[in-house]
């Protein structure tokens, strides 16, 4: 049998804590079916007192992380501190140098700094592995990496965050307001007290980049993605979605075209029956097109200690394995450079609901601005509340609002702007237009 | 560079035809990904030939699988010939005597001979693989040898065979009978002309059988399976589960239990909305559950030419990296024997479609019946066809027929089995009762 394989853990919150709970549960199959056992000979945390209700006694505790990083005791480094710059950067970077692997669920630091590291990893003949950096327990990195060698990809897709999804699917099923969801996930404990970074798209946006990479390989381009969050989703785009067949899912999407990659992150409407529109709650699922494979949809726990865990043991267990492949399987030296596709130029349908002055002519302006820009209308519904009081379904009185909801055929970017935008300037709207894609599956 | 990796294919049906498209469309970037070239040194089919739309100049012809299995110019004996026995084991057993690795898309070989082949790859150091040989382009194989790694899995279940699936998607969508829609099917191409082995369920327990070992590390048990087909499925049985929240499915079913191993394939009911039940046509889906990663469900296709070459291309491109475990994961010595949990022992909550003659007492019967079982009701429906002629609702003629549809609450199955008996010999109903389990996602 070969020698143990040594990690040395930084950072011992809950997927840390899981990570140790999965090897003192695991070890001995682990062992029988690696060849080898799994040992952890050092660790760091930022408070040595504290109890995680797992036995630390016998391991060496190191104060600085950076230090564990070189430790000559360790093969591989596993980062579980977080955030894009300081102490995990310097760690990862020292223990790279060092020629130890490392195993990384951090996927800011791998959105600004990826290229770099995975440099850093080449040419120091180790492995940067970072399963657990996208869609927690969902093996989406080894399926791309390795399962899917043998395709061209040609769009990934999916729902990557679940404080996001979990607060649409709210809204979608008891019919409440975004704020009031919001503030609900965050006593439970499914937001974060600033919540921006996940409802905002931004961490959606992160893993994305990986998997842009990944998939078509170009260089990490984190920068280059167009963001939008789910703030504006309303009650009544919810409710009208559900009327016209479809859910409302903030999507993170990768499409390769010939003018380049199209890197987007904002809420889309996906048709009822599928797959994806049955992701529910804190859930995460990713669509994968390839030429040969066709179209795979995998779905699991995006986040949680014990499915993160699990995906950290998966990336350790390759090492064990002596599997060391490129950070992102084409090797550094050979991805190519991003070039962005611009959004104008994208195609699909669109969804846009209108509050509009119920004023007479109102639609057939709404409408001649659409013509104007050749954009064809698939159906137009004046829409009353659902729960309306008495009264529904009875003509409005004048200069009252009506709400109208038009999904378009498909057209480009900029033509459903340009268009919005002129009924913007023609005073007919109460409100800026919603305009929401609808991605075809 | 490391020298080529070296193919013998044998077998130039759809899928081995698929691989050569792989391998001409994707060479150049497969190199470079792999590091190493991938190279076809040999191949051998029935007829030499056939028009395969892909040029075969060069390629060096094996009238004999054997032959081509021991030829001292290839790495890898890729096994797409069919077949549990006869040609397709004798070359598998040739190739991994003489110390090729293995690659292979054959179910029913591995359901039969999968623990003696495995023994002999692992005594002979090399890999038996076997991505293509379960749910076509979905990395299932991986996920578990792989990804899951820290889970105790605890069941596996899916939908494993196209052809029911799509059978029983028809049947949904169109309200059409189980024989006219599997004649059109086989006009489709979707069917066999004999088409015992996929709607008798057997392919799908080959499928299964593969995965059980895997996931549980027993030997592989294909005999001790329970098998049922979609034979007996009614459009009545398929309008009540819709009426009642259900979509109906073929499953193989693995589940580990204290008792031992749960083997069953059968159509199952399962709760819309949920992603499974999402699973149309000839789609296939396979969800886990472990102790760590939690559920996770993947979605693909199951079939055809290409993303069954897409599974095959991941085999070999671990060869090409290296990677060689052993076939079920736990090596063989280590595989524990099977232990079938009995079936009567199994815990669910049923469906019953009853055809009861409409006598005074029947229902009152068929209650006392169960109950007399502990068998508790949750809804008891006295259906009739959706499309009634005028008439519906109006209480029947005394003497006719009515079909009945009960779910229960969870109860075992030996309970059940003895309630229906009863049922049955009381003389209250027409038809032999109708049962169907309901699967708890």
């Amino acid at each position: 049998m070969t020698s143990p394989l040594r990690l040395g853990i930084a950072g011992l919150g809950t997927v840390g804590t899981g990570l140790l709970q999965v090897l003192e549960a695991h070890g001995p199959r682990l062992t029988q079916t690696l060849g080898r056992a799994i040992e952890v000979t050092g660790i760091s945390a930022r408070s040595r007192d504290k109890d995680r209700g797992v036995p630390l006694r016998s391991l060496r505790w190191f104060d600085d992380a950076v230090a564990l990083a070189r430790d000559p005791q360790i093969d591989v480094f596993v980062e579980l501190i977080g955030g894009d710059e300081g102490i995990a950067r310097q760690a990862v970077e020292t223990a790279l140098r060092a020629k130890k692997h490392v195993v990384t669920a951090n996927k800011a630091l791998l959105a600004r700094h990826g290229v770099s590291l995975a440099r850093l990893a080449e040419s120091n003949g180790v492995a940067l592995n970072f399963e657990a950096a996208v869609a927690g327990g969902i093996p989406i990195i080894k399926t791309i990496r390795e399962a899917l060698l043998g395709n061209e990809l040609h769009r990934v897709y999916g729902i990557l965050n679940g404080t996001c999804n979990y607060i649409l699917t709210t809204m979608q099923d008891e019919g409440r307001p975004f704020a009031e969801v919001l503030k609900e996930a965050q006593e439970k404990g499914y937001a974060e007290a600033d919540p921006t970074f996940d409802i905002g798209g931004f961490d959606t946006a992160h893993k994305l980049a990986l998997l842009t990479s990944l998939a078509f390989g170009t260089e990490v381009a984190f920068g280059e993605a167009h963001i939008e969050g789910i703030e504006k989703i309303t009650p009544a785009d919810i409710e009208a979605a559900d009327d016209l067949g479809y859910r409302i899912k903030l999507l993170g999407v990768a499409l390769n075209t010939p003018s380049g990659i199209e890197q987007r992150v904002h809420p889309a409407m996906v048709p009822k029956p599928s797959a994806i529109a049955e992701v529910s709650g804190v859930t995460n699922g990713i669509a994968i097109n390839g030429d040969y494979v066709g179209d795979l949809l995998l779905v699991g726990p995006g986040a949680g200690a014990r499915a993160t865990a699990s995906a950290v043991a998966s990336d350790i267990g390759d090492l064990a394995r002596g599997l060391v492949l490129p950070p992102f399987i084409t090797p550094v030296a050979q991805l190519e450079p991003y070039r962005r596709a611009t959004l104008g130029k994208h195609h699909g349908a669109y969804y846009v609901r209108l509050t509009v002055h119920d004023r007479p002519g109102a639609m057939a302006a709404i409408a001649k601005r659409m013509a104007d820009q050749d954009v064809s209308l698939e159906s137009i519904v004046q829409r009353r509340p659902r729960k309306a009081l008495p009264g529904i379904g009875a003509r409005p009185a004048p200069g009252s609002l009506t709400p109208v909801v038009l999904i378009t055929h498909e057209t480009t970017e900029e033509a459903m702007r340009r268009a919005l935008a002129a009924i913007a300037a023609d005073g007919k709207v109460a409100e800026p237009p919603q305009m929401i894609r609808i991605e075809k599956l």
